[in-house]
């Protein structure tokens, strides 16, 4: 229940299909999940983008007559979380502009990390900066550089920028997809089933809109997709593969592949790998829904303790306008979680999650249970302590907040009231997602950045 | 999947709370999966009653300003299902009247079978009927009832209705909880943590206010809340208990208490008992979230099958305004449910359903999961062939719409193009809800009404 | 400007025309200054009512899909003023219901002066109330009178209620219009340019929809539509005319005729007559628009004195949700009225408003004019002091607010800090209505109640 | 009634003030009717600017909550006509930007005549455009300029640009102003009563916040704000005038002053003008609402013919979602306009407009004087024939679609259908506006275009 961490962005992009943003519209919304606050989509019809974007929910942003103005058979969208602030209404993706070879059409997702001093020295040459979205940069460069052909000036721009970026660029004619050196956060390829193609930040989108996956578009590849021929990849950099790890334990939907693997088996890799680590004799082993369903799973049938659905979600969530009185303190939580009383009464219960951020929420879940009968509540977490912040892309709270940076796992233990806790260690994680080598980045449990 | 079944209403009673409002509308969200369209309070402040009622969800219809109206407290409130046609704002309940004894408003949950008789007797002897819920029949009834007290009024009223009734009444200083003489529809009594009293369709109410469940209204029973006087039990029907079965199929909240027990444990007996039906040799086990979910882990332990996650639920379910293009059919199943194509891929897999009305979302069920590379798909219902519809209080579709109704259990196989297709049989549904006598109501499986 | 005295309500009716509810919607429009809390229409198909309406103004109420419902060639219309309280969405009209003769929908304008009386005798004998509208008591009366035909009964209902009532009754078949025997609130009768009928509080509406007045519905007199029939009349009271003489100082839209008389020109009239009251030597005469608009041109005309447009209205008059600082006291009159400095400046002023309530908003216009530069400002008003509450219709504040009832027009001027101040007298305004007998009600100036 | 031509902006600034962005909230509301697509505001706390800006009407785009954020002692604000076409979320002003002095916000009311021109190169010099605003041009300007002060840059900057433009730029501790050398639109200087300064497009901005009128920036001048310091006047250009002289005819609000003069007075002017061309003897002189009311209380003054209320505009016009029947032509204007039957029949008409864009309005309303009974109806208009687009900041219709382009007055005439129809001449409308040189624009009368 990571209500404290949240993936960004997502990012799509359709080439080649008469109705090209109808398809980016249904991929947004299956990639919801990675962003709620704004949403956009660029399509271009050959002579002109079209864009429109907004904040809320895609259903929100998009109606059918606003689709319909989105013409052309190529289109990128973007989904977006966003931190609260100034009025974010121009931090919506795509970004357009206009500038000397034409238009062109940006959706990000990642995080640069010279971000600011690469604005610095646009700034200094005569830029201007009219949004708080690293992104912007990249227009920038873009139009600057010195090269001929979009194709060579993409591949100067993103020799410019450091840290995480799966980008989707569209011109007027041409799409191009890209993804940083070490291919931080995920992008994949697939074959729309009339033939044209789809680049999307999980594979979810694709089987809702019925494409094939190809393969992932490589760390350091730039793809360019041009009518009537088949992708050109350009092998930018070489790859040095630093996966974000955090994909297979919490971001991305169970449904997915990233990074070639499919994100459900690995996380009933981690429940597995967990059985073994500090293992107990319990009566039923449960999730904290819905992130914890699959170790859970994965727990059970390695231990043999039964799986059973000891907490419930509910989906129609209240917001809370009106402050509970004390006798209702905790409803907050209840309002969104119950527990199954009867499947718990009296149980040593094993409770499944994905990860401990500041340790509230599982306190109280730890509190919620023992109040419904539970005899014996052992938290267990299908990865390590979270202990850094990321700097990749991940919206994480400072390091002050994050418990496991702060307290030990005793500590810890101690301050959800849990009886029990542990967490799975790193070499299991790795097992989990059958890392062979050093190709996933796992700096919010080690603080081993790249530099 | 029940997609053509639905519970039409909940109802909700507080008394004895400073906040009963407040409680009410908490309450409220928490049976809100009982409908849908409408949702109001009632509040008495000792003096007058408050009303707000409208069309929408609670979340919708309330807000601090307007729950701060409400005073007083005690509360009756009320979310409700509504079938489309004429403008329905009228409908809302709680449905409210100044008669001789002063001011009342009711909660209703249930069908009345003879309302049309007792509205023409009603309405022959100068009655005037405004809305078209049965539910007015009541304040009529009692309006019109010789006898000089409400409760007495309440008793003579009640005798000339026929049907389903869990009723919630509240006057000026009194509230009165009422079940048919069958307890069709649940409701149950709980204790405030503060000293007052709570009556509600579901204990999952109780459980999110912080109450504690005492015992059910009893069939035919008559409670009456007054100030500080424990709450009086009038028998006014000897009972004869046909509680509704499909309340433990698939109405009531998992982690809520119906009719005495835990919908979570006879869902899983369902799912054991299933186990029995049919046995196959196959690889996994799977529920179609969220309803089959506990009949699949019942399912999977007495089975030894593994259970596993196969198919996804989606939180952002876009409205399909546009016409999915041809390539594109099936997408509107899609959108709320993705299978989990790595987990079932080349398996031999069982999916465990509650029940099948129309039979067509089972059909595209079936056919996702082939897509998804499922090597054979057997279909397992935790409850028998639903074939005929109820006239207390569930809106089922007509006869000839239920698949059933119409077909036999391998025409509906091939309907579906499932490899294999079992049902529940009554005896094990009946022994899964622990019945040892006829207390149940199976009239949508049996066809044998109550009379 | 008149901002604390409110028509309560506007009726329409329309038989006989294919697109009845399309008409009535149109209708609702050009009534919409009678009210705007609320609107709704029923309409008949011959067969059933059908009937939609809510609280918010007739453009937001209805939709072509939601008019598309109210089938039928005949429709009733109401668009009303509410008083907060609470939750009034049962307060909204048509007041529909189902009793031994079949279905009824009513709208009425006015208010019953014996409401509780009736109310409480029909309470006694059981009859119940599930809203605070005294129009109920007309479904009761009719629904409990032993009479067997319709017509009758209406007949016999009228007869059992006093007070004001413009009323429009539709039944499957037929629709009855009706006025009490004093003729309080307008309603007139109207032929459709395709055969059909209209019926409205006022004519404006026929102006919209293209119908040619024939005459207005007579004080006492019952109209009968029938289809394929001219209207029936019958006289049901000995009329004895009372109409509410503020209809043309205030209420009525100036391009509408009542009562058989243009507004606009009686409202000029009274411009002229109000000019031989305290003449001054002034510079211009301007108007406190819209409402003195007519009166000032009158003024203008008779005195010789040029009328100028010395307030403007503004068009985007911003909810002041925030508190206006110190320095921006008088901002909120200053967001709806702005003066015209330089036609003000240095100018001897004479300003012509209708009425005057409670005295605060003259007060501030003065000062506005004041402070744009007026060296005198003399407020002269067309209508005799209001001293006295309306019982027949009119939303009035408490005689204890109402300025004229508790000052001298020497201590008004005084507080509103004009230089003089005239009202017209009771006969110039009877006069300006070409009144030659008792046949308006002029109890708001002089107390003089009909019993 | 100019329903095809639209000023297309307002501006305003506030310095010094400590709750700037209220006022600029507030100045907002009283300039809504030159824009209402979209509004926005920018503050500067000193450190920081802060933007919020949308679609939608100034009381949509703020509330309570958002203004709070716009926190500071300086503001500028816009609201803005907008035409349709691709998603204009971006084309909401203020602009912002960071550039390597820091932030800046501009908000812009006219139009630059050489923006493809200057954007071309700016792209040629690696700039790019992120809107379709010719505004985005000015901060690249100020960016890309070699000059070390934002003062000397903003001179840099207009230097470069052509065309009409009032501005206001706020950097985090200034605030400047500035006209073009023609001064096309207006921009006037006022001080707060506390003792701050206010920039606005008209003087009824002053009016609501208690601001006086202190003079006009100069057509060509250049303000400069800073605290604790007069306003720093710098003469960048030297002026030659050409003040759009529509902004009397039609666009300002009558109770402003722009370019120094009362605009009610100029255009009552404009009647007492047009009085002596084509005189004819009529019963009555009446305006059409709102645009018409001051030439026509002129023209009645001059000519001695009765002003009258002929035609009235109604207030709660509801969108027209349903197509009106065969009998219910013309319902659209009839929404907005009603005649005043009484006061027009078998009378002889003069109306008076302000202008004739297309000339069906005209149309619809000599109709509907006629349809109401006027004997004859002779139109009168207050400006001579529009024949040429305006390039300087109104929104016109291409010339083909100008009705005046293309047809003699006696074939308007005709098309319209008036028994007469007369233009005040330039000389008249030059004497209006007392022109004793040549300091007002006249292109959309005359073609001649400042080059």
């Amino acid at each position: 229940m990571l209500e404290n961490m949240n993936e960004k962005c997502a990012v799509v992009g359709i080439f080649g299909h008469k109705e090209a943003s109808k398809l980016a519209y249904f991929s947004l919304h299956a990639l919801q999940h990675r962003g709620q606050e704004a949403a956009g989509i660029s399509s271009s019809d050959g002579q002109k983008l079209h864009t429109i974007k907004d904040r809320g929910l895609v259903m929100k942003v998009f109606n059918e007559e606003k689709l319909a103005t989105l013409s052309g058979s190529s289109a990128v969208g973007h989904t977006r979380y966003s931190t609260a602030g100034d009025d974010s209404i121009l931090d919506a993706q795509p970004v357009f502009a206009r500038y000397d070879l034409g238009e062109m059409a940006i959706v990000h997702n990642g995080n640069l990390t010279n971000a600011e001093e690469v604005r610095s020295a646009l700034i200094k040459k005569g830029a201007i900066f009219q949004t708080f979205m690293d992104t912007e940069n990249l227009i920038h460069l873009i139009a600057k550089s010195q090269k001929e052909t979009l194709t060579d000036r993409i591949i100067d721009a993103v020799n410019r920028i450091e840290g995480a970026f799966s980008l989707v660029f569209l011109s007027r004619t041409k799409m191009f997809a890209m993804r940083d050196r070490h291919g931080f956060r995920p992008l994949s390829l697939g074959r729309l089933p009339s033939g044209g193609y789809i680049v999307a930040s999980e594979t979810c989108a694709f089987d809702l809109v019925g494409a094939d996956y190809i393969r992932d578009v490589e760390a350091g590849e730039l793809l360019i997709f041009e009518e009537n021929k088949a992708p050109l990849s350009i092998k930018v950099f070489e790859p040095t593969p630093k996966h974000c790890i955090f994909e297979y334990v919490y971001f991305a939907r169970p449904d997915s592949k990233v990074f070639g693997q499919s994100v459900y088996q690995t996380r009933k890799n981690m429940g597995r790998e967990l059985a073994h680590i500090k293992p107990i004799k319990a009566d039923i082993v449960i999730p904290v829904p819905d992130g914890g369903v699959p170790a859970a799973i994965g727990y059970a049938q390695e231990s043999g303790i039964p799986y059973e659905l000891g907490i419930m979600r509910n989906h129609y969530i209240g917001r809370t306008f009106i402050e509970p009185t004390q006798e209702m303190r905790d409803l907050k939580v209840k309002m969104k979680l119950s527990p199954m009383a009867e499947a718990i009464k009296d149980k040593i219960v094993i409770v499944i999650d994905d990860s401990i951020v500041r340790g509230t929420t599982s306190r109280r879940i730890v509190k919620m249970l023992k109040e419904a009968g539970a005899k014996e509540v052992h938290m267990r977490i299908s990865s390590p302590p979270t202990t850094d912040p990321c700097f990749y892309g991940v919206d994480t709270p400072n390091k002050e907040k994050l418990i496991a940076a702060n307290m030990s796992v005793e500590e810890i233990c101690a301050f959800i009231e849990a009886d029990s806790l542990a967490y799975l260690d790193e070499a299991g994680l790795l097992r989990s997602v059958n890392a062979t080598d050093d190709r996933y980045c796992t700096a919010c449990f080690t603080g081993n950045y790249i530099v």
